[in-house]
């Protein structure tokens, strides 16, 4: 098999599991692997792992893989882009300040380019996703953190610390719940996964549900966001409410967005967002109750096109943005 | 006298007065002047008003004058700087989408930019004031309503509909009060003229201050954000506890700004921020207290530098930057 040299390497490294895919120029996938990140605790082990699988997934293409245009690799942590250092990751142990660019070059004599896993996110569906045609766009992702990548003017903005974005934590009740960050009543503690459960036991306390103590198995410490929503959309009245809490505190916080940067479009992205429309009602009803009319009026909010391969699409994009 | 092609005028249309003045390429005010804007009420005599006063100011450099570089001008509402379309004016009536950039540059044969007054603001602080140096920076203009302008990468940014950088109707508490805008619990409302002294007659129920007594001639009717600031300097424990108050809301909207856009500087101007430190000490407090690290520690916090110029160098500005 031959490869153009506008194909590209895009991975998703995850808390969870590593996502690696090569790419098309027109940002099909061509081949794709993965792995447990929590195997590779270690930094170098790491390193070691998606060394390997890149020359795995480039091997049935030699040797015109040596013409393939560059890596884009998108991290959850703090990252500078243009020097290409990981300052620290979030629920990866052992990553500070690792000049990764240098060392994965250094390793495989190509342009090698890091960012931000949200950030990636954001420019993937961007440029291929449900961000296309509009110039400014907020990706919020949804999870067990809440992320948010912008875009503005079409160009990813990273802020002076390369911290923007940072919608999870934006305050929303001081007198909140608190948050995994250590603050109170950050939007985070209202609608991140922990919340989500959260809220579901706390109306649980007062009132029950056939469906949901099937799906548990009679444990609610079984409970997850996934079972909420099959729940809800098999009709289950507590499921509906808890979504409708939890998308109530969405609105709020994107109203802040929605305020502050007019955007055109907000695309909702991760595992929460699969809830759909059961969270889009709500979310809609808080946004505009939060919101100035002209820049409610202006903004899309619309769910992931490229779902689950946001991460290796975007971070394989961010070659050819130069980073 | 003769006046360079690098000569601008500037232009700051507030609901009150209006300013105008000839400006160097430097940004210095080589002359100026100011009109009540009610006595304008109407459109047309605005505008005509408006005219007079460019003619009147440039009188003295004829036949130089008509060299000069442009026109700027900062207007209290939403506006399409591309087109140079007035949308709509808070507190002046009649203005609906008026093409004012054409109308003017009909009658002047010169080039005209026109642009929200916050917006110009934050231009000029950035390009000449306490933003220089910076290449993300947000202006906060405290007064009747709290307005935001957003220089991101060193160009202004607006938003898709105009209205980017509406800060003051970012909402800290859903059970927080009334806002002009209609909502509950916006920044505006803990922060805004109404809310500082709402705030303090709310204290003085519980409270005297001979201080206070005295300044507003015993009846607190007559209080206002200046006199508090002259107690508070006085050593007034009540409209320091008032300072303290607003500066902590202050600081929680702020936090929203720094966690989501990770900004180099935000300047804060507008009558209110004459409070200096007794505002700056409590908005670090709770900014620090609602903010993540990394952004906080990336921001300076600085007052005006430009003051109440702000609006003309600012408008002068618009010129050189092509709107």
């Amino acid at each position: 098999m031959s490869l153009e040299k506008t194909s590209f390497i895009g991975i998703d490294v995850g808390a969870t599991n590593t996502k690696i895919a090569l790419i098309s120029k027109q940002a099909f996938i061509l081949s794709r692997s993965n792995f447990p990140t929590k195997f590779y605790q270690d930094k170098i082990a790491l390193i070691k792992k998606i060394l390997n699988e890149i020359h795995k997934i480039l091997k049935p293409y030699k040797p015109s893989a040596k013409h393939i245009g560059g890596i884009g690799i998108g991290l959850p942590g703090l990252i500078d882009h243009s020097k290409g250092i990981v300052f620290s990751l979030t629920n990866i142990p052992g990553w500070k300040d690792v000049p990764l660019k240098r060392i994965l070059e250094r390793r495989l004599n190509l342009p090698v380019f890091i960012d931000n896993d949200v950030n990636v996110i954001c420019l993937g569906e961007y440029l291929y996703g449900a961000g296309k045609g509009s110039r400014n766009v907020i990706a919020v992702s949804l999870g067990t953190g809440i992320g948010g990548g912008i875009i503005i003017n079409g160009s990813l903005y990273r802020g002076a610390s390369f911290s923007a974005g940072e919608i999870g934590h934006i305050m929303i009740n001081e007198n909140g719940p608190r948050c995994g960050c250590g603050r109170f009543g950050c939007l985070e503690s209202y609608v991140g996964n922990y919340a989500i459960i959260r809220t579901a036991k706390e109306k649980l306390k007062k009132k029950t549900s056939k469906i949901l103590k099937e799906l548990t198995g009679g444990n609610f410490k079984n409970l997850t966001p996934e079972y909420l929503n099959l729940a809800a959309r098999r009709g289950d009245s507590l499921a509906i409410e808890v979504w409708e809490d939890v998308g109530r505190y969405l609105g709020i916080g994107l109203s802040a967005i929605v305020n502050l940067l007019n955007p055109d479009r907000i695309v909702i992205c991760g595992g929460v967002s699969k809830a759909g429309n059961l969270l889009l009602k709500p979310v809609l009803e808080s946004l505009k109750e939060y919101s100035l009319d002209v820049p409610f009026r202006a903004v899309g909010i619309v769910f992931s096109k490229l779902g689950d391969d946001a991460g290796v699409i975007g971070a394989s994009c961010l070659v050819n943005q130069g980073g």
